[in-house]
């Protein structure tokens, strides 16, 4: 499968090696307007070779030139960039009639089981759990809590049968609200990205955990993304279709 | 709703104590042919008030009984007594036509939650993943690895595309084998039950844990059991099904 | 060794039980106030057998009473009472130069040996390891963070060459300062108590974790202490010199 | 500080990189009789540039070399070489008399640390805790256990009041002997390195865990180390002197 990559910051360059140490792929080149060397190209249109599939990891500008181009071929798309207004998300599932799209803000395959797995809990354990997050990253990540924190966040409120609500840290005199969600942003060393959801009841506790040991996860899915989607007919699919669940 | 519980051992006076504490529910008596007290009977026909459904923790020698009498009344029976032979279990299914049924060797919410979650995760995360569970309990436990840990993985062997196969430690020189699946049992102190499933993949770590803080968890999940099926037809369910799964 | 316990509330009648449980000792009465029972008495001179040993665990307003009895006696007095002010303390120590003492808010062995470990720690490690402090409690919980967890952030203090100052969670646009101690207070279920303390560094994490499954740790490192002070000569001593560290 | 790196392999490589990076240092080269290419020299004596301190990654057979030079020079050298037998261990403890020499077969700040710490623990803790340990690695290590779980085992045998035994996993009806340790060998995925040695009482466990995110942390240990052994005299030390415990 011929697969170009849109982007040639660090993520791209890392999908360009993942690519070519995948004997299911052959890389065909990186687009970027702004890098040089060898086998990064301007446009699309100037590879020479065939696309088959192409994975995105550049800037939300890119996105007219992406959309016309796999309309036009109807090949797969892997979008992972992130910052995209709603109107060009919408713009996103207009297209994806015309050509199969995936659109994702993280690629790891782990995170995005464990979200569909959070929401399952989260209805299934309901009112009589307590649930708290606990991210840890490296000591210069600059956000708190981590945008996957928020992710997990997310898909937690959506399986749980009641409207919860974030604390961001706890000091003082004040009992825990049912509803409240501890969402605690642990920061040291050198800590690639480690999530945990607790879900706490009466005399028993269940967590689910997902440690990332380098950012090669995201390679690892995204090439699991752009595969899958080689024999799906045009529609917007998720990572949460690329694992079967 | 009045509930009868069979048996008063250990199990059975702890469902008895959570059925007296809980507004749904009316404890009636228990049933016990060795034991005598307040509120203890020889026979579910002896119990002088309505029964509306019944929790056994009791012995296989009772089926009879208890089937016949749900049967006749046509009310909920929760079982989770262990050690029947595969014929009593065929009798439970034959009766689970005339009167609804659960029938779970572990009626701890969370634990049942896990056994679904491991096996859906050994289908998405599937061939690129290691898989290992580590259990741990007090040093009093005679059985290694528990009957949990077993059971947890009879699910991933369910739900994983390979044929795996268990070993119980390492020592030596020899390279993990892709199919096989490490159980380390872990005995100490007055650890009541953990039990982790860990899926170790390339660059990233899943890994999910269920800690038992006391019995009580079976009290509970054998409640929320019982009363589950109060508004449902004839038929045996599993805890799977009480936790909407 | 006839042992009495001042003090009749919830810790004094579990160390009673343990007492009396426990072949190296003979409980000898409670003395308390205001409660009433077999084996509780008004004050120690009611309690008709010699004593050989008192443990505390009252209420400031005894301690008068308390250290007359032990410095006439010469016998040794396990103070676990807390609230004292500074001047109460004062004559602790005073006391203590006329009967053996042992005074101490939390006599967990286990968490009185992790605040000399993370002293140590600290130490060690220094300045090229982040220090984050996680403390997970029951839903009940009213005071954030735990007494335990503002013992260990004090022995990580004391024992780091740096002058290190907590933060109560994050949320936001901000990197980690250097010195920072992030505190991070979770909150859920019927958990009993765990601690843990991480220290990461570059490519390195080293965590240490104290979990408690009963409040029965506490009885267990008293009579550990009241035993210990049998042999001792007149002074004040610490859970630390029960450890032997 | 000028220093040499004995061995170009994969761990002197990073060594040399570290030492680059580092302010303190001055590489002036490394010593591999195989090797070439630049800054790569086939002997101590053939680099041009004063030698104040080595650092060996390399094999037994370059012993007599390093400790013919380092006594001439009276320069520190750290040994992190593995494999030498009972008279070359005697060799490096007589040159110690001649020159400041560190010998250590793991040279990580916090698995250092770890040993020390669990040798105190299984002191102060002593009878009533069992001890177990669980170490875990990617899926093509050979060995089980690892050298360092063999290492902490030691540490807490050495610190520990009785006389333990280890055993290697555990299945069907035996129960915990008091004294055995158990050792677990989690395998799986790229785990780079994590070992945990628990406590686990009545009612509390204590857990100490050291976790490697990549070999970087032999590199850290080792500068810190040579340089430890700058202002030092004459001597054989270890990691724990490094460490100030």
């Amino acid at each position: 499968m011929n697969i170009a990559v849109y982007g040639a910051g660090a993520m791209g360059r890392l999908v360009a090696e993942g690519l070519i140490e995948d004997d299911r792929f052959n890389f065909v080149g990186m687009i970027d307007k702004k890098a040089s060397g060898e086998l990064v190209y301007e446009s699309l249109e100037s590879i020479p070779q065939d696309i088959e599939g192409i994975i995105d990891f550049s800037h939300p500008s890119n996105l007219e030139e992406l959309l016309t181009f796999v309309k036009l071929k109807e090949i797969p798309l892997l979008i992972a960039t992130t910052g995209f207004t709603d109107e060009e998300i919408g713009r996103i599932e207009e297209a994806a009639k015309e050509a199969p799209i995936i659109f994702s803000y993280n690629t790891s395959l782990g995170v995005n089981l464990l979200g569909e797995l959070v929401k399952q809990m989260a209805g299934a354990l309901g009112e009589g759990f307590d649930i708290e997050i606990i991210e840890k990253h490296h000591n210069k990540k600059l956000d708190s809590p981590s945008g996957t924190a928020k992710f997990l966040l997310d898909r937690v409120v959506e399986g749980h049968p009641e409207k919860l609500s974030p604390v961001y840290g706890r000091e003082g005199m004040a009992r825990r609200e049912r509803t409240e969600v501890g969402v605690h942003a642990v920061r040291g060393g050198s800590i690639v990205g480690e999530h945990s959801v607790i879900f706490a009841g009466e005399d028993e506790i269940v967590e689910i955990k997902h440690e990332a040991l380098s950012k090669k996860i995201f390679v690892r899915g995204a090439l699991k993304g752009i595969y899958f989607l080689r024999d799906m007919g045009n529609n917007l699919y998720t990572m949460k279709d690329v694992l079967g669940l």
